[in-house]
């Protein structure tokens, strides 16, 4: 026996974040864990005393498979900042007062660089107080915008449903015998690795979109219209992937461009349109195409019924890589993925330091981005191998089975 | 040899509207035609003699599968209505000029009420110059609208995508620690059978959507507003779906209430939200919870990446009845699908007179419709064996491969 384990899931969920839940578990207990621990909505719910005993809940294999099938955080999650350890000791006290408590040796931490700050300072008090107790992060966000690994578990996925879903609507688009223009928004406030993956539709069957738009370049509308205008002219239909951040020059987000809206509707509510919204009334009013808008929204992270089988293979690795690095003395650090090889692709993980992680924002560099709006082969080059193979659901009664386990009841 | 054959697609695509067209085919090349030629753009392609030879186009028995799994409609559509037969004989004798000098004897049309009005016309049209040439349709549409036939293929794919996807949405939006109303908008502007797929989702794993609005029902936007104020207000998290044809009391769609707005954006554009989108704002607004939207759009009738083998198969089935029924000189008909029995599932195709089945609209009986914004178990005995079994995509690269022929140029 090695001590207890707790264990919380943070920010955004994923279609892949319960495999890094599963890794931890599995890992975990095969390696002698007493009791492993859940929170409950992450840090914020543990200070309410939420967690459960997530051996009562994972009974068996079939748990564990279904577990990595199962999307969205399944203990819930949380956005809840850490105070700074010299503005607030009290709420460090009462976290390390619930985990002596629970007799919590190996502390894991599932989420992005807001929740590897988590960590970061958790380690720093158990430092401060001279606590054994370790501190292990575990990536994951379909952003793919931590620092120093190659990758986030969760981007994978995600990207393999971006580029499925495109090669669904492109053909779709293409039906009708005059120019449709469909405009897809996807996820991504300030990193475009999401939609820079709308990029692998093309192929031997798909003519792939036709435009990408990402938010790390200033976002020209003039120039938009006037590419869209080109095309369409010819009679050609377009598909077009634009980030939701993309930003004109002076700052403000496109789709706060409708903002200005004076009164609104019969309720007297603002209408504010979403980026694609915004950019297909324009299309539509001034160059008279017929243009629709097409939000993937939360379908994006949470389609666990298309996943990436490395994807999935990789959150379970770095759940257990994370749980052999504490084991072994380890803390303050956060598992990463490194890759060793492009081709054949291989994929290691290691450790590093959370204080060159944490609150660190990983962008794509500008000369991945194309000055004709689309993206490099280099960059296509990185994302392929990580939308390879699948996990197929388990499927009962037609539909994609997840882990269902009553956890409204915590102990 | 039986005769030349030609095969054409109409109105809105699904995500097996090309297993029918393999099932034409197929059957068709089985029994001995001599050319199958295919429609581009249906009937008004036609019209501007384009067509393909599909033997040159598939040419093997993954071909026949690649084209099952191959979303929108491969030979393209349209949405034409041929005039009234004693006001425009000329555009009736071009096309049997056009189908004479082709030596088609049989002539298959897949599509929905609309389409089959093509048939009904051209089968009159061919009774009253006495041509021999044979006129069948073949059902396709989402929205299950269709008259006589049990339901249409097409339906059972898309309701398991919603299912699939609103299972997902539902783990998606209970992962907070507070609550929120997440309102997801289903196509159908007149009948609600794609938004009552919604209530699949619910199960041994899965809570399913609180509240259900079908367009058979008006909408009471006051109503509305007091079921979700007096479920949210106890801390639960909803989801909520909604056929984007709910209508008021006075007849006008919930989407063309937020029509109200004057002015508009910084480029004088008229902001129109959709259904979900306007009812989100106004809960969040007037109830002060966090509300999202949802817009499932173009992705319900193309997610061919999670289809239903029931359907696919009831899709290439109606195809091969069509071309046995019509190779056997039947005409003016379309084949339906009667279920003969519900439990085990069991459904066979049959030929009924076109007459009867163009340009009707099938709704959802009301009496399946509950008083408390739901739908019965029967209407969810009706739909579940249509989402049953699935046929995986064939995955290539990591994607799912579709069927590619460069239809561009025609004969």
């Amino acid at each position: 026996m090695v001590g207890n384990v707790i264990v919380g899931q943070s920010g955004g969920p994923t279609s892949v974040i319960n495999s890094s839940l599963a890794g931890v578990f599995k890992t975990a207990k095969d390696r002698g864990a007493k009791k492993i621990y859940g929170m409950r909505h992450g840090i914020k719910g543990l200070l309410d005393r939420q967690y459960v005993d997530l051996s009562d809940k994972i009974n068996s294999d079939i748990d564990i498979d279904l577990l990595k099938r199962t999307p969205s955080s399944y203990l819930g999650s949380c956005r809840f900042k850490l105070p700074e350890i010299s503005a607030d000791r009290e709420t460090y006290d009462k976290i390390f007062d619930i985990l002596n408590e629970l007799e919590i040796k190996y502390f894991f931490y599932i989420g992005g660089n807001d929740s590897m700050d988590t960590i970061k300072k958790l380690s720093d008090y158990s430092i401060l107080i001279g606590s054994d107790i370790k501190f292990m992060g575990v990536p994951k966000t379909i952003d793919n915008d931590l620092a120093v690994t190659d990758h986030t578990p969760g981007y994978g996925s995600a990207a393999k449903f971006i580029a499925a879903t495109m090669k669904e609507i492109i053909r779709d688009g293409l039906v009708y015998d005059y120019p449709t223009i469909t405009i897809v928004e996807i996820m991504g406030r300030n990193a475009g690795w999401l939609t820079a993956a709308a990029a692998l539709a093309k192929g031997e069957d798909c003519e792939g979109v036709d435009l990408i738009y990402l938010p790390e370049k200033v976002f020209d509308i003039d120039h938009f219209m006037q590419r869209v205008k080109e095309k369409s002219s010819t009679g050609k239909s377009m598909v077009i992937a634009v980030s939701e951040g993309v930003k004109v020059a002076d700052g403000r987000y496109v789709f706060e461009l409708s903002d200005h809206v004076e009164v609104v509707d019969a309720f007297g509510h603002k209408q504010l349109a979403g980026t694609a919204r915004f950019l297909a009334n324009k299309v539509a009013a001034e160059i008279g195409v017929k243009a629709r808008a097409i939000e993937f929204a939360t379908l994006q992270r949470c389609a666990a019924h298309m996943t990436s089988r490395t994807d999935i293979t990789e959150a379970f690795n770095v759940g257990g890589a994370a749980v052999k690095a504490a084991f072994e003395d380890e803390s303050g650090k956060v598992v990463v993925l490194k890759r060793i090889s492009d081709d054949p692709y291989m994929c290691i993980t290691e450790t590093h330091d959370v204080h060159k992680i944490a609150n660190i924002e990983k962008k794509v560099p500008l000369e991945w981005i194309t000055d004709d709006d689309f993206i490099t082969e280099d960059l296509i080059h990185y994302i392929r191998p990580l939308i390879q193979a699948e996990l197929s659901p388990i499927m009962v009664d037609g539909l994609p089975r997840h882990l269902n386990i009553d956890l409204t009841k915590s102990l």
